[in-house]
């Protein structure tokens, strides 16, 4: 066990703290955050202190910051967004005999904190015994409702031990937080907090209402709370608000065994457009809502949803408990980030930190997409929309850029660029054929005609015209797409990156289907017959750098002449490099932050013969140190996919554990959402073998030896699908809908509800040799339950 | 004639404004900016007010900055240097009849000024009434000593003219002068001025001594200034000194023709060690000892300074007034700007403004140099002493970016890297090659045997180390530097720079010959055998990349494969490229800001046949924009040797009227001293056709049509040469020392004192068709005396 988190106990379906060390007290504010894609809380504690770092979102709740910079460029903006904490609703302060409740002082005699992942709830059980000798049992639990999208709750019970107690709780509304000064590291977000502006402040009975507005981006928030009380007779109750703060205080003793139980209710709504006092009504709406609903029923309308979620979605791994736990946090947290998001965009983070200020990059297609189109479909599509709706910008930004269609941001929240570091910023062009491919990913497993029609056409014929205005016909005829940046962060500025290169000529080629398939749609954007002709032209004259003296492609042109990293004099605490060398050595040497030709491998896979993957794999094996996040579960597919079964499954523990373990020494920022969602791809697209290639569903399933069984559901094309895979064999059942055609390991098979297909597992392909990582960079070795 | 530059006559030995047009104020107080290397003074009106831009600045006193960044990266530094405005000596007011002397208001009946190129003063004459009709003539005489370091002084005189009148002066020390807010141009220099917070304020007599310290870099500076007055009996005087500000005041009766005349004598000094008494009682002295000298002393000892440089510097050319006085005014500022520097910075704009935050860069070295080690090689040798005394920073920053030896920095004022946006800044290693050809120049021109030992050697040394380090062995035995940024500002990270890589190897080549000659030196300073050997070996492996097909030298690896810009689709609006389009799409297209390869094939001139040169020319003539000013004086150099005369002339002109011109619409921020210095390569290097390879002094002069005559004056170990070029000829005169041998169109020449060698000019070899360049961006066509 890592020092670091020894106190996290998996379990099937829970993730139990079982002793509170303040030391990683923000990475657990992280992991126990909850959130339904709209609101997110922070795991923080009850009564606000001690705390990491305070955390309340609003999806896609902003404010617009400076990007200073002291020798600013064309293109590059001097404006950015920033994510704000807003008004915390989660605080719910305790006085034992006027000693404040707090784990610093006094004696904790029990602390346990649950995260329930189906019943969508966060426990906490405190045994607390106050400086002065009272001692208390507290129980609280927590939810942000999947179903009531504007409403959190919590249940709040303080219990007399052994002697008679006064107690007060206040329940608060706090806006404009203290909060933490981060330290220098780049990924953790920038700057100071937004401070809210005070607009109105209402109380009435054991309700309050706080409405405020940010300076910059003029957006309007309101956070509203109300209160049933469960308490001895002769509680007293108050309540209180100024501009910045709103408290209701209950005032009671307790005899021993008593309880004063309270159940708090919060509603959070927001608007760039309606007033203040729209905003307010609409929530003081939820809040009412949620109260007529009652505790227990927002209890049971979660668990029903999650119900849903986990029947159609679940992953079972038999042979490794903590992975099979580690799985489902990262499953739970991928639907909490984004299920309710609705048209707003999916931040790297989710809404558990503050870490990227809050932006969602390429990794919420490539990574989180894949995830949700097969399990939460509607999340994807509307993920989707959300970038349907910031064409404006990316059109705005592609002409300020001097090129043609959409340029869709590096980072944003709000769809404008706020990238500004642009050689590994706004120059990675590949995050306009990262949506062009979860386009095409959830078209084909959705089978959403009007999706198509009104989004995909458009998002599809925006993104090919900017790789036609990008890259260039070169004199010899190649299609060249010169000084961009690939997804590997330690390689910038390259010509005709092989991932960019397959990723825009499959993107051009779906502009040139769609724009085919529905001309009408394509003649409203201006589509005519020449412009599609240049299309298919780019698509079949895209270059492919390869290398034929290695016999491996070449990440971009010039990659594998490059001169090869010192790994042997770097030292384990020179890692990650970014933070330690200069980007210019990175950049000239062939080093690997992430996967990049091997991530190609895997979504372009029908680009590469199997015998290239191999060497190719093999040759960034080498290379590759994995200094981001989005690395391993890449690798883990492809090294299942040729064989290198235990290489996958230790790069199946490192996508798994990134957040319990820490592993990047920052999740107190926030969740690596796109490793947790590769936790799954891992699971379905490694060991199960799945592709999805032109929308075709195939499997290639083979396990490694550590595990006995994994299965895992998926929706296509409106069927549940449900696969089971063995040692040495697989079986493919339809839950629901009509009949499915399916490939196992190129065998054609069609499923049908009821009629279950098994087939055997064929002995793999002799793999090579196991490849080799940079010197202290292999994976851990996993010994299943470790 | 440019409108913005009516009032300008230019004289042989001076220039002239005869009417003041305030939208050109900014301007003109550059081009009549006072400076010896040590104070510079912009050419502010003495009353203040109206100004451009108000300055006084001291070599190397500087206030550190933060240098901003929202994502910030290992090797970027997050703090800068910038030059600070100091306390206002320059400042005379006038109040006639109670009324402020203010050429905004009332009636500027005439006004003049003219720089004196060999009294080394600024004159101004006025007529003014006043807006209540009184009428007085003000002449002004500035001056910043040469010979007196510390030393500034102005006679200011006001007469009355037809009517008996009041006049009060009140002559000043200001400190924190309001300035104006910049726009955003990157090149003007950064944010806000520093304030400089007051020590101590003392006065005495007709004198006073303002002593300020910066708050960040804690440097202590002092401004004195002490009063000779020379008017009515009756004059009134008074003093006064508060924290920022002090003040003598003089008041009297002028009777028609009566005048009051003012000398102020001024002294400026700064330590970052020494005690602020000290640098108080340092200025003090400064004072009285220029006080004891008296006006007509300080006129004497700066004529007497001048005369000498003339005698030995001066270039006179026969059939272009305009050019004639361009060149003496660019001599003049460039020596205004090193004259007296003495060990520190010789920045890009001098002395003269706060252009490019006072920060000097590699063109000091490879322009402003070449100038000095010809015509003022004491000045040359305390820039390079400079440069070897900012050594620990150089060799501290290349530990910081993990590279061996030194590396200097981009930018700077005091030694330590001020680049932030570090793919133009901080991989142009060119700098420390820049620095050690400088380095080889000076020790082969002037014969310093002391200078090699002390400061040659170890600056060679250090700088071979860097690209040994920086550069490698490929497996093919070829030496690369990979990922560096040559001179061209619109190629970045680019592999074997042309330029770099032979510069680099000058270098290497120099490091191994200086340690074989000092081998004592060369122990001392950790050298031994092997790597001495590693030296050459890379000098001699050294790649230069050729493209066969063009039959041309590539910039760069890829270079000459990449996409032309497209020039016809720039329209004129569209220049500077670096402000209307983002830098990925400048990088990777073929087009050039600034001779790069040209300039290679200057300085480098011996690593290129004659024919390649002429096919390089031609080839990347048809590139390069010229939206930097260290362009057109390269250009005409290599015009002018394949015998493109006429296309070297107007290069020429460009190059000579930057500022005169405002050609690139800054020079309110300051003179552009390198293309000032390239005014005279073009005369000395282009038309001269000097060249000083191998530390040999070689000519080839050829005239263009336009010219009947040129002659200047070189030092060279210790002789004084000069060389006077006409149509068919050119003598070549020793004016002192021992004989010399130099070449004349290959023809070996000794010449010696009373003996001149004339040669006939051989007819040109032919040259190719004129070069094109891009669409609209030809020179301007010189007619002679536009």
């Amino acid at each position: 066990m890592i020092e670091t988190h020894r106190s996290f106990v998996s379990e099937a379906w829970a993730l139990r703290e079982t002793q509170l060390h303040l030391d990683v007290l923000a990475q657990t504010e992280s992991l126990f955050a909850l959130s339904n894609g709209h609101i997110g809380l922070r795991g923080n504690l009850d009564e606000g202190e001690p705390a990491g770092l305070p955390g309340t979102y609003l999806n896609s709740f902003y404010e617009v910051t400076p990007l200073p910079s002291s020798e600013p460029a064309y293109g590059v903006p001097r404006a950015g967004q920033r994510t704000v904490n807003v008004t915390d609703g989660k605080i719910i302060r305790l006085l034992v005999r006027d000693e404040p409740f707090d784990v610093r002082y006094g004696e904790l005699l029990a602390h346990e904190r649950v995260l329930d992942l189906r019943e969508g709830i966060l426990r906490r059980t405190v045994d607390w015994r106050s400086p002065a000798g009272a001692r208390v049992r507290i129980k609280s639990t927590r939810l942000v409702s999947f179903v009531q999208r504007a409403v959190a709750a919590v249940l709040y019970e303080v219990t007399a031990v052994d002697s008679s107690t006064r107690v007060v709780l206040e329940s608060e509304l706090v806006s404009n937080e203290a909060l933490p000064v981060l330290d220098g590291d780049v990924r953790g977000g920038s700057g100071d907090a937004a401070r809210l502006e005070p607009r109105m402040h209402r109380v009435k009975d054991l309700s309050a209402l706080l409405v405020h507005r940010t300076a910059q981006s003029e957006l309007v928030m309101a956070a509203g709370m109300d209160h049933i009380v469960d308490g001895p007779q002769d509680t007293e109750t108050s309540v209180e608000a100024t501009e910045d703060e709103a408290r209701v205080l209950l005032s009671t003793d307790l005899a021993p065994g008593d309880s004063l139980r309270l159940v708090k209710v919060l509603g959070y709504g927001w608007s760039s457009r309606r007033s203040e006092q729209a905003v307010a009504d609409q929530v003081r709406g939820a809040v009412l809502e949620a109260r007529h609903t009652g505790w227990e029923g927002l209890l049971a309308l979660q668990r029903e949803y999650l119900d849903d979620y986990w029947a159609r979605a679940d992953v079972e791994i038999d042979g490794d408990d903590r992975l099979q736990c580690a799985l489902r946090v990262s499953m739970f947290h991928c639907l909490q980030a984004s299920a309710r998001a609705e048209q707003r965009a999916i931040p790297a983070k989710g809404l558990t930190g503050t870490g990227y200020d809050g932006h969602t990059f390429w990794d919420t297609e490539s990574f989180v997409l894949q995830l949700l189109t097969y399990t939460a479909p509607d999340a994807a599509r509307d993920a989707l929309r959300w970038r349907h709706e910031t064409l404006e910008e990316a059109r705005a930004q592609a002409s300020h850029l001097r090129v043609a269609g959409a340029a869709f941001p590096w980072r944003t929240i709000r769809g404008q660029e706020c990238s500004a570091y642009w050689p590994a910023g706004i120059v990675a062009f590949h995050v306009n054929a990262d949506i062009a491919d979860a386009t095409l990913r959830y078209q084909a497993a959705a089978d959403d005609p009007e999706f198509e029609r009104e989004v995909g056409a458009e998002l599809l014929i925006e993104t090919a015209r900017l790789w036609c205005s990008l890259g260039h016909l070169s004199p010899d005829g190649r299609f060249r797409i010169d000084g961009v940046t690939g997804p590997d962060e330690y390689s910038a500025i390259a010509d005709n990156n092989v991932y960019t290169n397959l990723m825009a000529q499959r993107n051009l080629r779906a502009a040139a289907n769609v724009a085919e398939r529905l001309p009408d749609r394509a003649a409203e954007l201006g589509v005519d017959a020449r412009e599609i002709a240049a299309w298919r032209a780019g698509a079949e004259a895209m270059v492919v750098p390869f290398d034929p003296k290695l016999g491996v492609h070449s990440q971009a042109d010039r990659f594998t002449a490059l001169q090869r990293w010192d790994f042997a004099a770097s030292p384990p605490e020179a890692y990650p490099l970014f933070l330690h060398y200069p980007y210019f050595d990175l950049y000239r040497k062939q080093v690997v932050k992430q996967a990049d030709l091997v991530l190609a491998m895997h979504l372009r896979g029908d680009a590469f013969t199997d015998d290239e993957k191999a060497r190719n794999f093999d040759y960034y094996e080498q290379l590759t140190v994995r200094d981001s996040s989005l690395s391993a579960c890449t690798q883990a597919v492809i090294a299942a996919e040729l064989g290198h079964l235990d290489l996958a499954f230790d790069y199946f523990g490192e996508a798994a554990l990134i957040d319990l373990d820490d592993i990047e020494h920052n999740t107190r920022d926030g969740l690596h959402l796109a490793a947790l969602a590769g936790t799954w791809i891992v699971a379905v697209a490694g060991f199960g073998g799945m592709r999805d290639h032109d929308g075709e569903l195939s499997f290639k399933p083979r396990l490694p030896g550590q595990l006995k069984r994994l299965g895992f559901g998926m929706l296509f094309r409106g069927r549940g699908l449900r696969v089971v895979v063995a040692q040495d064999s697989a079986t493919y059942s339809l839950v629901s809908g009509e009949e499915l055609a399916v490939s196992h390991h190129g065998e054609a098979l069609t499923v049908a509800v009821g009629q279950p297909q098994t087939r055997p597992i064929p002995p793999p392909r002799p793999a090579m040799p196991a490849p080799t990582q940079p010197a202290g960079r292999a994976p851990a070795r996993r010994e299943p339950g470790a």
